[in-house]
C-alpha cells in the first residue's frame, strides 16, 4: 500500500503552499495511510503535512505513527498543542505515549490538560507491565441499568465522538461496579421503551485488572468479543480492552514462544522488557540456567566418550564422525520435537493420539533415517574412503538416530503435557543434548557389532 | 470460568424434565459457556440441552463448540434440524462444518436449504485454503451510495439479525464493485438526511481473494479493524474477513514460526495442513531438505577432528570433550538466535541496530562464557581429575566458544535480513552446526597453544 511516489509530489505541493489542495488530498485518504506519508516525509515536511489537519484527525494520524515517530513529533510540538493532541488521543494510547517522553516534557504538558485527564493518564501508566490494567483504555460508554433504549442510543450517540468504540456497551450500577452488558446490535435491535436492565447480557466474560495479559487476550480469542471489561476486586469497572491490543499481546506471546524453545528460560515479566530495556545481567540470568543444566546433561558424554574409548582406538577413523553422527541427531529430534509441540498448541495432537504420535514419528524416522543414512554411507565410502564395514556403521548410526532422536523428540513434549508441564518450554536444544549421549552409546554399539573384535 | 460442579445439576434437572427451570438458567447464560456445559454433558444429556434453546441461540452455541463437537454434534441430528441450524449460522463457520462432514451426511442435508445458500456453502467452501476467500464470510451489509443515513440505518435494523456484524457497513455500485466504507459509528453521528456517498470513506483497506491470510490478518492488525473487505481482480466485494478470524490465522502463523525454527523448511501450504492430515511422505520432503543440508554442512567436522587428530593423540582426554564443548556451543548459538528472531520481528531491533546488537551479544556471551567456563574447568578438575592444563583448556573453550556462538547467532540473522531473507527461517539446528565445525578449531587451537608441543 505504501506509496514512495508521493512524497516529492507532496513535498512540492507543501513548498508551494498548496494548503487547500492538500487538504482535500489528505481528507480522501485513510489517517493510517496518511501516518505513512508523514513518516516518509521526515521531520520537518511531516510536521508540516500534520498542522494541515483537523485536530481530531491528528491524533488519529499520530495514534497509527510508530512509537518512535509518536514520541519524537510531540518533542518537537509545543506543550500546548501536545496537550490539546492528547485531549483527543484514545487513552490507552495517550497513556503509552506519555509513557515514553522524558519527565521534563511531562511536567510541561500536564498542567495544560483538566485535572481528570491528567489523573487518567497518571493511572493507567501506573499498572504493572503485563497486566490487563496496562493496556486498557477508559474511553468507552457505560449505561445505567433504568435507562430506555432510546435514552441510551441517545447517550452513545452523544458521547460517540470521544469513545474508542460505541459497540460494545457496559452496565454499571450506582457504585460503578459492572453489572450487565449490551452490544449496540442488540439496542438497535430492541424496542425502544424497553430497558437496558431487561434486554442487557448478566452473564459478562471480564478480567481482573491485575489479570496476566496473555490470559486476557485469549478469553477476548475464545469468546469472540470486540472489547473485554476490566474490573477490580470489587467489580468496579476501571476500563476495557479492545481486540486490537490482542494482537500486539499475541505477536509478544508468540515472540515468547520461540525464545522459550530456543532455549532462554520462561519468566512472565521479563518476556514483556523490550531487548534494549533488559540489562546484560539480566538477560544472563535468564541464559544461565539453561545452558548450566544442558553443561551438566552433556557432562554424560565424558563418560561414553571414554568407556568406549578402546573401540574408537580400534578404529581411528571412528572418531572423526563423532560431531557429525550426533549433530545429525539434535537435528532430526529438534524437528520433531518443533512438530509436535505445534500440533499440540493448535490442538490437533490430544491425549488419546500419544501412541499413533509415536508411531508416525518413528515411521518418519525410519524413512528419514534410510535416505540420510545411505548418503552418510557413500559419503564415507566414497569421499572419506573408508572402509564398506565402517561406511556401514556410519550409515546405521544415522538411521538409528534418526529414529531414536525421533522417539525423544515427540516423547519428550508429550510426556511433558501429561505431566501438566507446557509442552512449549521444551527447547531445541533440550533434545539435542538428549540425544548427544544417547547417539553415542548407539554408534559404538553398532560399531562394536560390526567392526570390533571384543577384547577376551 | 469453567465450572464441572454444574454437571450433575444439569443431569438432574434434564433427568427429571424441569426444563422451564433449565431454559431460564441457560438464557441467564453467555452461549459460549453453554457450549461448555454441553461439551461437558456429553453426546445424550448435551443433545438434550440443546433442544432446549431456541433454534438461533443452540446455531450460536453450536459455532461455540469446538470442531470436533460441532462434526459430532450434527451428525447426529436428523437432515432437517440440521438444515435449520445451518440456515442460522454465521456463514463461515457453516462453510467451515460442512468442510468437515462426510459427503452422504452433506448431500442428505443440503437439499433442505435454499438454493441461494447451497451456492455459499459450496462457494465458501471451495476456496483454496490459507487465501482470504477461504476464511471469509458473506454475511454482512452492503449499502448502495445514494441511500440517505436514515435509510441505510432502516435497512440495518432489519439485517441486524443475520448479519455477523453490522458496524462496518461496505458501498458497492450497482456491479458489486466496492466504491466506499461507512462504520456504524459514522453513520450514528451523521446527519440523518444525509447521503452515504457523501460521508462514505472511499480509501478502503481490502485484500483480494486469493491473498494470503497472513497477509490479510497483518493487514487488520495494522490497521485496527474489525473487518476487512474481500473483492475479487475486478474490485467485485465477495465478502469479508472479521477481527475474531485474525486470531486464528495469527496462533497458525505463530506456530509455523517454532516449527521453522526447528528446522523443518516453510511451505506455505504444507503449513496450513492438520498434523494428521499430511501423509507420511509429505513429512519427510519437508524435514529432509534441511537435514540434508545440515548432514553437509556437519561433515566440515570431519576434516577438522582428522586434522587435529595428532593433537588428541597427544592428549587422549581431549578427545572426550569433544561432544561436551559443541553441545555448549550449540546451546549458546540457538538462545542467541531466538532472541534476536524475537527482537527483530517485534520490531525492537532495527538495521542500524546491527554493530550494538553484535557488540552487546558478545559481552553477554563473554559473562555468560566465564561462569560457565569457570564450572567447566572446575569439572575438568575435580571431577574428572584432569591435570590443571588440560583443565583449563575445557575451560578458555567454553569461554570463547559461548563468545563465538553468541556472534554467529546474532550476526546470521542480521545478515538475513540485509539480504532480504526473512530471519525467521534460521533455525536452532542451522546455527549449533555452524557452531560445531568452528568450535572444534577453537578447543584444539587453544589445546595447541597451552598444552602441546609443535612437532618441529
Amino acid at each position: 500500500m505504501r506509496n514512495p511516489l508521493l512524497v516529492p509530489d507532496l513535498r512540492e505541493l507543501l513548498r508551494d503552499g498548496e494548503d487547500v489542495a492538500l487538504r482535500e488530498f489528505l481528507t480522501d485518504h485513510h489517517p493510517a495511510h496518511v501516518a505513512e506519508m508523514v513518516e516518509d516525509l521526515g521531520p520537518n515536511e511531516g510536521d508540516s503535512l500534520l498542522r494541515l489537519l483537523a485536530l481530531r484527525v491528528r491524533a488519529e494520524v499520530l495514534g497509527y505513527l510508530d512509537t518512535d515517530h509518536q514520541v519524537r513529533t510531540v518533542e518537537r510540538m509545543n506543550p500546548t498543542d501536545a496537550a490539546a493532541l492528547l485531549h483527543l488521543m484514545s487513552h490507552d494510547e495517550r497513556a503509552d505515549l506519555v509513557n515514553r517522553l522524558d519527565e521534563e516534557r511531562v511536567d510541561s504538558i500536564l498542567p495544560h490538560l483538566a485535572q481528570a485527564e491528567r489523573d487518567d493518564i497518571r493511572k493507567l501508566a501506573s499498572y504493572e507491565p503485563g497486566t490487563a490494567g496496562a493496556v486498557m483504555t477508559t474511553d468507552y460508554v457505560t449505561l445505567p441499568p433504568n435507562l430506555t433504549v432510546r435514552e441510551a442510543l441517545e447517550r452513545i450517540r452523544h458521547e460517540a465522538l470521544d469513545r474508542e468504540t460505541i459497540y460494545y456497551c457496559y452496565v454499571v450500577d450506582s457504585a460503578r461496579r459492572l453489572i450487565g452488558f449490551v452490544s449496540l446490535k442488540s439496542l438497535i435491535l430492541a424496542r425502544p421503551m424497553a430497558r437496558i436492565e431487561d434486554i442487557m447480557q448478566r452473564d459478562v466474560i471480564f478480567a481482573r485488572v491485575d489479570e496476566d495479559q496473555e490470559a486476557v487476550a485469549r478469553q477476548i480469542g475464545k469468546y469472540d468479543l470486540l472489547a473485554i471489561p476490566v474490573v477490580d476486586a470489587d467489580d468496579k469497572l476501571l476500563g476495557i480492552i479492545t481486540h486490537d491490543d490482542v494482537l500486539d499481546i499475541l505477536r509478544q506471546e508468540q515472540t515468547e514462544d520461540i525464545l522459550a524453545f530456543s532455549g532462554v528460560s520462561r519468566d512472565a515479566e521479563a518476556d514483556e522488557v523490550p531487548y534494549w530495556q533488559s540489562s546484560i545481567p539480566a538477560v544472563v540470568r535468564r541464559r544461565l540456567p539453561w545452558l548450566l543444566m544442558l553443561l551438566l546433561a552433556e557432562n554424560l558424554t565424558y563418560p561414553v566418550l571414554e568407556y568406549f574409548d578402546w573401540v574408537r582406538k580400534q578404529n581411528e577413523a571412528l572418531g572423526f564422525f563423532i560431531a557429525l553422527l550426533i549433530g545429525t541427531g539434535g537435528n532430526a529430534g529438534s524437528q520433531t520435537v518443533g512438530t509436535i509441540i505445534r500440533g499440540i498448541s493448535l490442538g490437533e495432537i490430544v491425549g488419546r493420539d500419544s501412541l499413533r504420535v509415536l508411531f508416525r514419528e518413528c515411521a518418519v524416522g525410519l524413512l528419514l533415517g534410510l535416505m540420510l543414512g545411505t548418503i552418510g554411507l557413500m559419503y564415507a565410502h566414497l569421499w572419506r574412503h573408508q572402509p564398506w564395514a565402517l561406511s556401514s556403521v556410519v550409515g546405521l548410526t544415522i538411521l538409528c538416530i534418526c529414529i531414536w532422536a525421533n522417539t525423544i523428540g515427540a516423547l519428550v513434549p508429550l510426556l511433558a503435557r501429561r505431566a501438566g508441564i507446557d509442552p512449549a518450554v521444551i527447547s531445541a536444544p533440550f533434545i539435542s543434548t538428549l540425544v548427544d549421549a544417547t547417539g553415542l552409546v548407539i554408534y559404538f554399539t553398532i560399531a562394536i557389532i560390526i567392526l570390533i573384535k571384543l577384547p577376551h
